[in-house]
C-alpha cells in the first residue's frame, strides 16, 4: 500500500466555499519492460515498451502483458522477471527484465507499433480480431447460462477487496473469480489494461487454470481488454461500463460471454 | 454520426427477468498513423503507431497526437494530414499519412517504445516531467483565481453537446472552453487519450489560441492527458474523476490549473 498512495493538501469547494484538507492520490510512475534472452545480464536486451502504472505487483504486470499481447505464447519460455540492477538510482524498480528463452523468435520490427496485435495483419476491425485468433494459444470453452443473481453480486465483492480505491477514489480495478462468483484475485492500476494485466500476470503465475474464471473490470469493456481475456482463454467478461463495437465481434467470434453496463440488479449481455 | 454508432441485439437481465432489445454501440477501429516526407507518395514512409479510435474527426486525432506527444513540435512543419489509398479494400479510411516538411528529424528508435516523451530521458516521475518540459514549445500563462460558478457548470455544458454518449452511454469525451466558461469545442472518442488528442488537434487546425482555455475530459486526470495540455499551453484542466500523482506533480511544476473531481457543485484544486 504505502507505494500505490501518496498524500497531498487539497483545496475543495463546495457550493462556492473553500476549504484546505489533507487527501490521498493515486501514485502513477513509469515502468520500463526489457526482455533479456539467456538468464546472463550482459547478454542481448531489447527495451520494449515503457508503461505508465500504478507501483506494485510490477512482475505480474509484466508476465499478463508480454502473454496476451501475444508476445511471449508459452509460459514455459518466460524463464523469470527480474528488476534491472544496472540503471540510475532513481530509476530502481521503475526499469524491469523479462528472461526469455532463447528459442523465442524476436521481430523487433512488428513490436516499433502500438499495438502488437492489431498491427500484425492488417488494420480494420475484421483482421484485428483475426489476428487475435492466430495468435491464440487457448480456446474458450463457452461459459453456458449465465445466473443473474451470481453476476449482479460480483461488482460489490470486487469493490470490498478494492483497498487503493477505497481511499482515493480514483483507480482501475480488476478482478478473477470462479465460476462460483467466489474472488480469487483483485488488482487496481491508474491504467485499465494494467489492472486487467496484474489479475491474469497472478494467475498464469500461480498456474490457476483460467478456462473455469470470470474477469470483471470497474470501467468499460474495450477491443483490447477482451482480447487479453480470449487470450488467456477466459471464457466470461463483464463490465461496469459499456463495450464497443469491436469488443462485441470478438466476443461473439470467440465464444466469450460479454457482459456490459453491470450496476446494482441489471445488466446487458452482448455475446453469446 | 454514421459510423460512429452501430446497432446491437442485446439481451437485459433486470431482477433476473430477462427482455431483448436493439441497442447502440459505440464504434471502435484501428486507425493506423503513417509518417511522409514531402508530398510525393512514394518518398520515404514510416509506420508510426497503430491506434483503437472511434472513426470521425481523425485529421484532427492524428494532428493532436503528432504535436502533444511531441513528434512535430512545430505545427508548420505538419503540411498535410491525408487518408492513404495505396491499401487493402477493407483498409480504407483506417490508415492515413501525415506530411511532415523534409527537414523535420524523425528518430525511429525513439518511437518504438508505447511512449515516446517518458522514455526519451530517464524512466521516473521526475525524468518524465523534465522530458515534458523539454519538449514544450509553449510556456504556461497562468491561469489566475478560479470562478466555482463557472467551473461546476462545464460538465453539463459538455454533455448536452455530446451526441455519442447519449446513444450508447459508454464513450469518452472532452471539450474545450474559453475563459469565460463558453463551448468551443467537443469530441467523444472509445479512448479517452484519443479525444484529447482530437480537441487539441482541432483547435490547433483552426489556429485557436489555446493560451486563453480550459480542457475538461469526462474521465481522469493522467499524468499523459495533463502531458498534453502542458505541451499544447492550456492553463486549466478540470476532470470529472481523480488525478493521478505524476499529473498532479506536473501540473504544480507547470504552471497548469489541475480541477479533480468535479461533480455538482463540488470539485478538488490540486494545482497550484
Amino acid at each position: 500500500m504505502s507505494s500505490s498512495v501518496v498524500p497531498v493538501r487539497v483545496a475543495t469547494a463546495e457550493a462556492a466555499v473553500h476549504t484546505e484538507r489533507e487527501d490521498l492520490l493515486v501514485v502513477e510512475e513509469p515502468l520500463e519492460i526489457r526482455l533479456g534472452f539467456g538468464a546472463v545480464e550482459d547478454r542481448k536486451e531489447i527495451r520494449l515498451s515503457v508503461t505508465m502504472r500504478t507501483p506494485g505487483h510490477d512482475a505480474e504486470l509484466v508476465r499478463g502483458f508480454l502473454f496476451t499481447e501475444g508476445i511471449v505464447q508459452d509460459e514455459e519460455r518466460l524463464l523469470r522477471i527480474v528488476p534491472c540492477q544496472n540503471v540510475k538510482a532513481e530509476e530502481l524498480g521503475n526499469v524491469v527484465r523479462a528472461e526469455l528463452h532463447p528459442s523465442v523468435e524476436v521481430e523487433p520490427a512488428q513490436w516499433q507499433r502500438n499495438f502488437y496485435t492489431t498491427s500484425s495483419c492488417g488494420v480494420c476491425g475484421k483482421s484485428s480480431i483475426e489476428a487475435v485468433h492466430v495468435q491464440c494459444p487457448r480456446r474458450i470453452i463457452p461459459f453456458g447460462p449465465v445466473d443473474p443473481v451470481l453476476v449482479t453480486a460480483l461488482p460489490e465483492r470486487m469493490r470490498e477487496a478494492q483497498t487503493v480505491f477505497r481511499h482515493t477514489g480514483g483507480i482501475h480495478a480488476a478482478a478473477l473469480f470462479s465460476r462460483n462468483g467466489e474472488l480469487l484475485s483483485v488488482r487496481e492500476d491508474v491504467g485499465r489494461h494494467n489492472a486487467v494485466d496484474k489479475v491474469i500476470g497472478a494467475a498464469l503465475g500461480s498456474r490457476l487454470p483460467l478456462a473455469d474464471t470470470i474477469l470483471l473490470v470497474s470501467g468499460r469493456a474495450g477491443f483490447e481488454l477482451v482480447q487479453k481475456c480470449v487470450v488467456a482463454g477466459i471464457p466470461m467478461m463483464a463490465a461496469v461500463g459499456a463495450p464497443s463495437s469491436l469488443a462485441v465481434q470478438l466476443a461473439k467470434d470467440s465464444g466469450l460471454t460479454l457482459i456490459g453496463f453491470l450496476r446494482g440488479e441489471r445488466y446487458n449481455r452482448y455475446a453469446p
